[in-house]
């Protein structure tokens, strides 16, 4: 029965003295983390279908909030298309603080999405918030995204370890960097080195943003682990005015992509119009976007 | 395909002006957010197995943060119930932030807690941490704990909503009290009305204590929902120091129970030993509280 | 010019090795801190007026949050010893966020404040603001506060040590307890050892309370210093519903006293009129406490 | 005695209903705070010495953590001098959590730092932490810095108010957006319209970073109100290694001016060393910067 419990860690638990030393143990666990951090190694070829993530790239990653009709989908894929995203998202099972929320259209929705998305040929990545739904998502994506509100879900990230599929894996709106990368240690531990960290905002006490982005997490993880990082400006900021002063500063940050919401008309969004971009702010953000990847030595992927 | 989504909630962004006005949102926000909490109401007849849940009544539940073994399940349960425990708790599978780390003895240990609890005459509850577990934990626990982490899972929260055993919702690391009701809720819509709140410590900047103990969530739920509420002091200091006046004071503040952690010999524990009361310890725990039971005019429920 | 370096922090940087080991660091900063508030010790004969501190004891310290008038003050004094108030508190100097706020009646008002003190034949603590107040406010009050804005304002602390009346200082928005204790250490150092802490709570991101009260700090701290520890519920939660229970759990955590603002007509308060107690509010409050009072051992110190 | 309270606060209250309602305070708090945003207007004509602060350049400040020596100090500033930094900083009175720690070299060494100052040729800032240190430091400094220990000390921010020198106005360790902007108010208040705001981080869960830089406050106020804001890497991260990237990210954000500290040898500084890049570190900043500097559109101002 306690074949489970790592010999390191019964080795460090038979030595401790009875009465606990906080201070040794601080050392402990820093140090046991660090080893942790190293093995978060050589995540490579990761591919959002016939796209190949690389270095000095960098990719626009946007989409509407929710999926809400064939018409407001294909015509928010071909805007933002045309205008330099490589990668489109979308909700298809949203994640809702309260259950009377719209809860996203659902896997009756697939086949439509898949004809869109084919007709415009980009990857598709959409959350997916159980384990259960993989095998019905599993032909119709590209890449997966875990929410926030599912980073610690251990049973989920397990799972998506034996898929072969991209994982796009948010922060936990209070999660510490090493919890977030012990996270994505739960799905590489299943052989699927396919994982992107997505930063979007911590919860703090101010309260003019949604929440607080944390663009030194960007730098400290491309210091401290090879998974590509993305940075979401949108739930980062919670207000669209934000989003591309925000998207730049991720790039100059070292962010190898962002992910932005994008609706025709916001107001009408049935999940979080107050921060999504309407058209005119996505091509504005584009153009603003340009020369900070410039001069940050990459080359930005669109189909443009 | 439009159908899920809520009347009130196409009004309101029918109605929206183009530019968002965010005063306004709060407002109604805000609005939305107290009918919701109205709505978490009379919970009724929450029992854990024989042990029926009434006001004016304290419960302590304790145990084990692990389950480790038949021998240290059985010596911890023999001595919280001799000295006022009225539920047991112990964790059977278990959420842990490093991939590595002991992660509970799982599914074939049910058989050999079944007859401990038998034994003991006491009620168990466990954490579940996938909603593909319940089957098989049913007939063995008398109440199910959803943990920090999970309590965002919705998924999870819609499939225990379809049992009729008790939850323990135990507070997100940084959840809103809104949230966490809202959370409550998604339970009480699949007809199973035993929810009880846990507060178990939210993350601040604070770093002497692995939480901060929230004990005016407690003074606010009870005067805003009729849920019960427990308090973990355990998780909520992470200092077995801290465990007996926060105890305590969770009474003063209007707490129904408290769940702590109890270990025969916590520097030997496969989890979270540094914040264990050893026997010694869960002695002196409940001969502090109580006299603060007595003060808050209720009753300690116990079998001695 | 070096000579106010201390010869221990010079031995530290000559021997550190150039490459700054950040794990290293923390042990040493976590050493030193804890030599530091070993130091925090034997603070004694703390007394406001004739009104000696003592242990085993428990002190309500109430007012209004300003003082707006003669009759305000004398009616609110009057209410509050009558009911078991032992120590008076009422803001002449007002710390505002915003400039054009009422900051106080101000130091043209002390006379009067003398004479209705004097009348009540009770001690009088009252927030100073600015290291020049303190000659023009020695003469008229018992004590002093030190409010959370002020908390590092460390000329004003080493100012307030070298007098002989008590300082109330108050916790940071967001200080850690070592910076709180190190904040005390400067009253302590200019040679006046009358030093009170008071949890007055933190800020997180929670936006139902003004504050999160953090009662485990008192646990901690009266069990790492011997100075007074003073709990404020009127801040620490923003909500006059909620400060009664909070002052019950901050006996039951241990606490040597509360602070409670109590105002004749809340609604009409030229300050923080939302969390005031009425004093039906307050009656009520102390009749609640009572109880917990006598389960923790201590006596209530009144003039009834 | 109430003529201090403004009039539609006096209205306010007298409308108010006696129950409080907290949603109306809300709103009204919230509409009176756009209000006073509204009133931080137009500040013009902002100088360091002869240095005249304009929008679409930007700013350098670089220098000692403490000024430490003249050696130390001249030997910084010719360095950051020579690599594009335009003005000085350097601590004289240091604000520091423990009382025992190195205060600075106080006011006993102005006369050599205005030597070195001269010699450079370059406007020097440098932290006031008393009110009373302003008549001796007023010949020598070129702006004073406030630090976030001070944001809320409103009494030294009044008396700033009465002199003609710029005040950067560091954020306070968990002060939201609006009380910083109020506490910019108290100087302007004065007559003293010269402000700058500087981001240096705030403080979250996080403990891998000192702080949590948050670089969406500076695009929100660069589009709500219209004082230079400039962000300070070095306290925001506490990691050296973090300072480059983040000054980048400042920029892309739309920062006027970066802050940041330098050190011959980091590792002998006598205050926080760690986050101290060396004279390799800083010209390597520079460097990286000035792709940056170029895409948002602006020009670096500096002596080479």
């Amino acid at each position: 029965m306690f074949s489970k419990c790592p010999v390191s860690f019964k080795i460090l638990f038979k030595n401790k003295k009875k009465k606990t030393n906080k201070l040794l143990q601080i050392i402990l666990n820093s140090g046991y983390k660090d080893v942790l951090m190293q093995s978060v190694v050589n995540p490579q070829n990761i591919s959002f279908g016939n796209l190949h993530i690389e270095p000095k790239k960098f990719y626009v990653i946007a989409g509407p909030c929710s999926i809400e009709s064939p018409e407001q989908f294909r015509e928010t894929a071909a805007f933002v298309k045309e205008h330099g995203a490589s990668i489109l998202r979308g909700g298809i099972y949203k994640m809702r603080t309260k259950p009377n929320s719209f809860q996203g259209v659902g896997a009756e929705a697939l086949q439509w999405i898949a004809e869109i998305k084919k007709e415009m040929a980009m990857p598709l990545i959409s959350e997916v918030t159980d384990p259960r739904q993989i095998p019905a998502l599993n032909d119709y994506l590209d890449g997966y995204q875990v929410g926030s509100r599912n980073m610690y879900n251990y049973e989920l990230l397990k799972d998506l370890g034996t898929y072969n599929k991209p994982v796009l894996l948010k922060r936990g709106f209070s999660a510490l960097l090493d919890e977030w990368l012990n996270a994505a240690q739960y799905v590489l531990n299943g052989g699927n080195t396919s994982v992107l960290l997505c930063e979007r905002g911590i919860r703090t006490f101010e309260t003019k943003m949604r929440n607080t982005l944390d663009l030194a997490s960007v730098a400290y993880l491309k210091q401290h682990c090879n998974l590509p990082v993305i940075v979401d400006p949108s739930h980062g900021t919670g207000d669209r005015n934000l989003v591309a002063p925000m998207a730049c500063a991720a790039v100059a940050a070292g962010a190898d992509g962002i992910m932005v919401e994008v609706h025709p008309d916001p107001a009408e969004a049935l999940s979080d119009g107050f921060q999504a971009l309407n058209f005119e702010n996505f091509k504005n953000l584009m153009s603003q976007l340009k020369p900070f990847v410039e001069a940050a030595g990459k080359t930005l992927v669109s189909y443009v």
